[in-house]
């Protein structure tokens, strides 16, 4: 049953035969259940948003109760398993923890292969690098563009290691496919929702931050615009949300990790960067993510932070980072997953094999 | 002066003259002031976001201060005065209060028609109506897009009023900028600031929201982007933040009026129905805005909102609107402002004589 | 019916009976409704917050939900008409508007007494100051106690202005009884039960603030401790809450005015001076507040506050004070409400013609 | 230096003078420091609250800053080594990490001697349970009073394991102390400023659960009311905080821990209970909570929550709870702690070897 409406003490017959009338005009089916107090009728369907806020407002009515999540595609309903997509070769979501790492912004190729290099000796599995960055102010620096993702492209390629980079506009939906493995979504345009349904149309991995504001389910809709356009391989990242907390960027909300686990099938990460804006949070925040059951992080790492032109202040060095990422793979096991070892036989290059989802 | 850099108490004076120097190289003119205790180095000059965090990261620095915003164009300092845009004949801002009223969505002709002809009556002066719709879902009905506008700009011209529609894309600025006299950009859209970019290459006034987390200076350094286009027609919207708060749709944010006021020289209205979210709440919101001082509001209105296709909860019935308009005439008045009276002498259309940021 | 028991769509019959059961168990009449797709099982009679809870967790359970509101005395439904307060003499609430005004603490007597003269001649009806203040830190000053209660007393005779102050400790309720003619309980006390039950128990007048992160809710639970208690006296006083904004000192949720006063009978009131912060924010929300139909608001007002000892950066100067209570008058006239006009024919003493709560 | 006074650009010589004399005046040393834009003033020494509220409200000021933080004994500066507390003969802070686990209230002393059996086999240390509980309904079960803290005491001692157990009122500081090891002061009482300064007045330690709207500096600054009183044994406890999101009861701010630890010496803690509301996600947030570093967990245990009298559906079932504890276990070492073992040589009671804070 899709919706409950609850009518009002003293609703009369004709307020209970408006809402059963109503509730057949919108395509449902209805099931009054005239009680000794009240009636309830249940609406049973494929309920639209407009259906609850039009039923909300009929006379007699004091409660319109959605009984069903308002996505489909996303749900574990619809899919029991945990998706497990192959990227490259390389298995990503449910046991399987991939760390993604590298700059915040591709500033040059020294720096990029620099940082490549040492995530990728550390155990990071997939490179990072923004060619379009959002960035508050018309005066920051904004990316390299097209140029950024050619070094990245390049990068990807003499490291082994496929590749992710933000997209901000739909117009530039085309290039990024053509150079990267994996659309990133920024937590700013977690409901731009063109740019969803276009990446939609792809057949690469969309990664979807959630908004500083967005509810577990906003964000769950907006993996379903991704998911109903045929796009079935995407991950979602919890990456700080905004509350009256000011000693961190943002507030991680770790509970994200478990509740999105319970409701969808799709892969769970987690942005510790983002959301402590200071590196030297970044290690604590990581590993509450790895062990509250996340399939993975995104890190930022620098070689140079104090020189960055974006976010140097929540970089990790890359020291620092090769030993979060022992502490990372121990932290995995106990909790039942495991850090994708690039390299090793069980996850070489195999794209064939992938079967579902992760196709 | 732009930032202050303060020393550690135990920094060294290498690290103060490597603040000095950094500081020097960045573009800024360093003033080091050693006090017994402290070290602080003031940087004069057009400071980056970049440059104070890359300050913040060097050795012996306990913290960087922005003294200035990080927004000039929008700022109070740049423009003293009140702007006041000459919007087709109707000035907006300052002490003229104008209400922008209709559909949430233009579901079809007839309802535009009879809403606009309504809110016309009841004294609003600029006419509202969705034609692409961000919805959560990706099931909603998300606006009649081109035939939309058309709808609309039919309607603006027979009932002689200013049309105001949303855009969502980039790609869709041209179409709008051809239909509608003034860009809407929602709340979810704050921060596309490719979409910001576009509309302000064209010359029509843009009427911003508040994003549902966004901070003030964030929604100023978002006007900022339009105004460094050189469109410098600009109105900025509260119209509700996204708090703990569950009665109401968001929490209207009334000092954000006031606020903005002080640091800013563009119009600001707020939004009484995206806040309440229930039409019964509309009215007390309305009459607070104006109470506090805001240059206007956006409400959306229907004549039939148990069968609207978009928020009919929120929507205010039109023989309520027109109540509302006398209670929110008489309050104008008290804080020294008035409610554009359209059609009266005063505020004929009359393009030639608007001067200054508003021609 | 205060409960609905939604069955999952898997639930068997034994899970059914379990709830049925276990419904009459708490005391309360179930009335299972065998749906099509869904069972539902409505529980008549008086919920407990456990029972709602233990119903929750048993098997086939999906969701239990509460129809009625938790409170029952503060509830519209309990008590239809707005109660209107006799305090001293004066009216207080439903469209009877009155002025709480008076410095933050009770610093000295020339203070106190220099500060009530001035509101009192601009029309403020209630005197307040604070003998004990919360302080977050245990090095602030924290008001002059019983020293500061015999001022507040002495300065209420002699300006006949009933007096109100806070009290934090419920040992203190005595002393506070003793010398003031209303409680205040502030924010950071509103879920200190104990206090609530103390001052529950006295015939006083009790002003509850929202605490910094209250539902509107929890706001009327605090509320239904006094008036369990016998003590029918109660006003609520909405004083801004905390959010991500960092603009003012805390978020005033205007919204919170009319949707307290569509649930509850008492008398709602706002506190712009906490909420602003500032001193140049206060008028803007206070005039919204009353123009968002609050049946009051409370100042902060002192002659000198750049030597106040609490909170001087929110403080007004008696003249604008003067300056605002004009348009509170003339807000409050067009949304229908009246300035208590203080030493006038209507509203002069007349404990004995009070009835019902108020008496 | 305390404070910097940052003059505004048009700033005269009066207004820097007068800033000057007035910060002598509160007894701090200024430091003025005549810059080529701007003038800025340090002022050095024991600030208030107050001293940097009044010296915003001079002419020609800009800013006031505060250089150091306004808690002195809970910070890092004034006593840099984790503070170890020795509680019977339990090593509390730091390294090691400690389990308090036990039912939400003290229903029976079946059910209390019960789940504590099962948890200190399972390998926690400390045992809780609720005598007096603070409920936002003033019909809810509100605790077993005196008769509880016997019940507990009781079974502190059978069990072998100190106890700790709310307080919400000064008036039960005494028998609680009494009959209890600790003292909790709950979320809705770190602002109980009298409740602290009594429990400062005592030699047990002070548990003290952030407020579901505190910042970390008002936790901090809570602390210092108990430090300030003499009783330096305070451990701190993020519970979660209230954000707009409402899938779990409150959100897990599992940044407090580092921030935390970074500023102040005590013991840090988390409660996964509270924050998710929902057995199911109590596992991943106490192992996030371990993971980040916390210093302990305070975990609700009960045999039959689904007859639990308070907050049964966030108990977890003592089997569970066995599990969580091997992981919790294995996490702790990864990140250089460890589990206190209850019983093991090294941390048999001891009470006389107690060094320091911890004495």
């Amino acid at each position: 049953m899709d919706m409950i409406v609850v009518m009002k003490a003293g609703a009369i017959d004709d307020d209970v035969n408006r809402v059963v009338d109503r509730v057949a005009e919108l395509g449902l089916v209805p099931h009054p259940s005239r009680g000794e107090f009240r009636t309830i009728i249940g609406a049973i369907g494929e309920r639209t948003p407009e259906a609850q806020q039009q039923l909300e407002q009929l006379p007699g009515v004091d409660e319109v109760m959605a009984i069903s999540q308002p996505y489909k595609l996303a749900s574990r309903e619809f899919h029991e398993a945990d998706t497990i997509l192959d990227i490259a070769g390389i298995r990503v979501g449910g046991p399987h923890v991939n760390i993604i790492a590298g700059p915040c912004a591709i500033e040059s190729r020294e720096i990029l292969f620099e940082v490549g290099r040492a995530v990728k000796d550390a155990g990071a599995s997939i490179l990072r690098g923004g060619a379009f960055k959002p960035r508050s102010s018309p005066y920051s620096f904004k990316g390299r563009g097209k140029e950024g993702l050619e070094i990245l492209q390049e990068a990807g390629r003499e490291l082994e290691m496929p590749t992710i980079t933000e997209v901000v506009d739909p117009r530039d939906v085309g290039v990024v496919n053509e150079y990267a493995d994996m659309f990133q979504i920024g937590a700013r345009n977690m409901q731009n929702f063109n740019l969803l349904l276009e990446v939609g149309k792809t057949d690469k991995p969309v990664f979807i931050k959630r908004g500083l504001s967005a509810t577990i389910t906003e964000l769950l809709m907006s993996a379903e615009y991704v998911l109903s356009q045929g796009n079935h391989r995407v991950i979602l990242c919890e990456r700080g949300i905004r509350t009256f907390g000011n000693e961190t960027r943002f507030t991680l909300d770790v509970s994200a990790v478990p509740v999105l686990q319970e409701r969808c099938h799709l892969p769970v990460f987690i942005d510790p960067s983002h959301a402590a804006g200071k590196r030297d949070l970044v290690p604590a925040l990581a590993l509450a993510g790895i062990a509250a059951g996340a399939s993975g992080a995104i890190v930022e790492v620098h070689s140079c932070p104090e020189r960055a032109l974006c976010d140097g202040p929540q970089a990790v060095l890359p020291n620092n980072f090769a030993k979060l990422m022992e502490q990372i793979k121990q932290i995995a096991e106990i909790v039942g997953h495991r850090v994708t070892p690039w390299g090793r036989e069980d996850t070489q290059p195999r794209r064939a094999a992938a079967g579902g989802w992760g196709g």
